[in-house]
């Protein structure tokens, strides 16, 4: 464990202004820096191992320019559906650059991820005889997602229920189905599993990696085949808690390497490749959410409303997740006012913090949400005809760069077939003071970065 | 209390077969000729006022045609933002027809609220100050939405804490904004309250209605005020368990009209109009989603899988509610057989149900997920790339029709510049074996109605 250490908004308080102006707020920013370092931090916690890679999980951040910048660092693509697909092969990943890790899978899905030539993650035995009605021939290389079943503990106090998990084969259809792959002509299989979500213990992936580790040498010996690469999937947390300590990544890869040498090497299987499908631990600690403040109120509670909700970030609605907040230009400043934190929803779970300790907080004030990197514009709505925001990228070389517009309201009202629409929709802007279709940004290829103050 | 009865889906297996040929499953289905049952049930329960409407929680279900239903029928709208504003606007609903009911209020919303002339549902008294600034004369007829803090019991076991929710005024606050308010000219004041969410205790809208007429009559005294509307907003639940009974909506509304009688009459305040806000009971048995089961896995559990998702109906995954299931051309077969019923999310939450009892199951099976006609479609999202599906109408005279179209991958990519999209599309569907963009329904207006067969 790294110790636990205060969170710092990306940008200050005049940089974040600046990018408002431009962009309205609610917008989540991504910090170019950051994710490079981490994902870089990853490779070198794996790198003794020879066929190591990082496939990004897709769903947890599906923009494509960070999907580029992990790509350009030489991670592949863990992708769940047709349109992940799609999107990770416009960034260039084809082929073995793909995972294609489903369930209750639809056969589009499974067309075009055959079509693109991904690594296929079968999450059930009776895939293969719908794959038999699919494939020409087929591959050389199959995955395998196992569930053990019962409960897996990483600690005590530290353990889920795979037993009641959809996702995966048991073991004994893992051994029936690399006989059934086998008989089919394919090579290689891989071994898939993931067990426990957002943990912060670092035993996580070496428990893991001896269960899988160990089956994998089960599986040789039963069946002959031959082990290309063990999938250890996601499910390390981040601290969103400044009060609790980080994973030391390195200490994890050292974890994972002592069992590859005790169970993998001595079985003569030490070119089995170590492949992992991060999402949150790569990119949550590298985005946040930045919110103003609209509204202070003083009821039986002392309420802030934002201008960002559930629609922006989901996970405290629907999860009770905690999420640090900051206010930017006052990060220092003495924590002693106590608010809930709220969206402007009706619905009351709507709540980013609940009796928060924060600084006295005004009306424009900027916030910053931290950690919302992953899993955040991810699994925004429309509830309450509520529009997504646009994310923002801080690049390296000090600039902000908008890599995904906000909804509009001709977005909203795409599907639905209303007289007039659109047509009419900057009537309704101009009678309320908002920009026009006009100067709004349609496409983030063709808007220039913003310089930001020092 | 009505006697518990059993679901039965709205359409035969060959009515939905031959909806599902021109629109692929999944799919939310509506009842034309159910809705408008409803409505006039809820008119009957309250005819007894004579200034009684139903303003439409437009939220619930944010469908323009499904809304044109309801306002021909004379119901009025609940909004709460700009985009539900444009909605209702766009289906001739204005002026007094529009309630406005939202917090951490947008100045635009407010601008375009106070243009389209809708009743103002003030839910702080901060919001008085700020609308000294939009207004140019305040309306005469204003609405205050009330908190009385602490638990709010219906019945020992029927309670919510309106201390711990974020709408409204105190008490004390609701006194000074009626004076604020008649200090700037306003005339008549409206007085609303939503306590508890979802119940099916009958009780509850006679005792919300006795605490806000005492309140009413409290504030007519002290101030002079003339009330000119209460507004029992939302909250009467719907039986989504089979075994459940169903509010009786005439008792509730000869409930009402007792503390009406006990309370505001004796106080000269005879000619108080009763307004509700229902968005569930209203719609959601009223509607249903119609998913094709894509696969059966027979692991540690035995789960059946969907081509519906969260993405359609959340509400199992963020509170873990029950929706029944039937499935259709078995609706009567013995329920031998137990499933998770599960969606293809990689998100272990996306489950439509746990452990149900069903008839068995076999891939191809249409089911029917009953009661999502509101807060179904309406909070649906994008995670994993998933796509929202279309609307369907089965008309009073026998027809389907489109009232929304599915959300297509053009849509999905539509806030992302990403270079040749969205003209690659059709080769990624074509490749897939999908219908191309040309062959998809682009405007549900365009949309011919289907003939079903009997």
């Amino acid at each position: 464990m790294t110790l636990p250490s205060p969170k710092r908004p990306p940008v200050s308080l005049e940089a974040a202004e600046a990018i408002a102006k431009r962009w309205p707020t609610p917008f989540h920013l991504y910090d170019e820096a950051e994710i490079r370092r981490r994902v870089r931090e990853l490779q070198r916690a794996f790198a003794w191992n020879r066929g190591f890679r990082e496939y990004f999980a897709v769903k947890a951040t599906p923009n494509p320019t960070l999907l580029g910048i992990l790509a350009g660092e030489g991670c592949g693509a863990d992708c769940s559906s047709f349109a992940e697909l799609v999107l990770a092969d416009r960034v260039g990943l084809r082929g073995h650059d793909l995972m294609f890790s489903s369930n209750a899978t639809p056969i589009e899905d499974y067309r075009l991820a055959i079509d693109l030539g991904a690594i296929l993650n079968l999450d059930d035995i009776s895939h293969i005889p719908v794959l038999d009605g699919l494939l020409e021939t087929w591959p050389e290389t199959v995955s395998l997602r196992f569930n053990p079943g019962g409960v897996f503990a990483v600690t005590t106090d530290i353990m889920d229920n795979p037993g009641e998990a959809k996702y995966g084969l048991t073991r004994p259809q893992l051994t029936a189905a690399v006989g059934q792959l086998l008989e089919r002509g394919v090579k290689r299989i891989g071994l898939h599993a993931f067990l426990v979500s957002n943990t912060l213990a670092e035993a996580y992936y070496p428990k893991l990696a001896e269960l899988l580790f160990g089956t994998a040498v089960e599986l040789q010996r039963e069946t002959g085949c031959d082990i290309a690469f063990i999938n250890l999937s996601g499910g390390i947390g981040i601290p969103y808690r400044e009060t609790e300590p980080a994973v030391d990544i390195a200490a994890v890869g050292a974890g994972v390497e002592a069992a590859f040498a005790k169970i993998l090497s001595p079985a003569g299987m030490g070119d089995v490749a170590i492949f992992l499908e991060l999402g949150r631990w790569l990119l949550a600690p590298a985005g946040c959410l930045i919110a103003r403040v609209l509204h202070l109120k003083d009821t039986h509670r002392r309420y802030a409303g934002l201008d960002a909700c559930a629609a922006n970030l989901m996970r405290p609605a629907m999860y009770g997740a905690y999420h640090h907040i900051t206010v930017l230009g006052r990060e220092d400043a003495p924590r002693d006012h106590v608010y809930d934190v709220t969206g402007g929803l009706c619905e009351n779970n709507d709540k980013f913090a609940i009796q928060r300790e924060l600084p006295e907080l005004r009306p424009g004030d900027l916030v910053c949400i931290h950690d919302t990197g992953a899993h955040g514009h991810a699994m925004g709505y429309n509830y309450n005809g509520k529009l997504r925001s646009a994310e923002i990228l801080l690049t390296c070389d000090g600039r902000a760069r908008l890599i995904r517009r906000a909804e509009r309201l001709e977005d909203y009202f795409a599907t639905l077939g209303i007289s007039g629409l659109p047509g009419d929709l900057d009537s309704y802007r101009e009678r309320a003071g908002l920009r026009t279709a006009a100067d709004l940004d349609s496409d983030p290829l063709q808007t220039e970065p913003l310089v930001l103050p020092e």
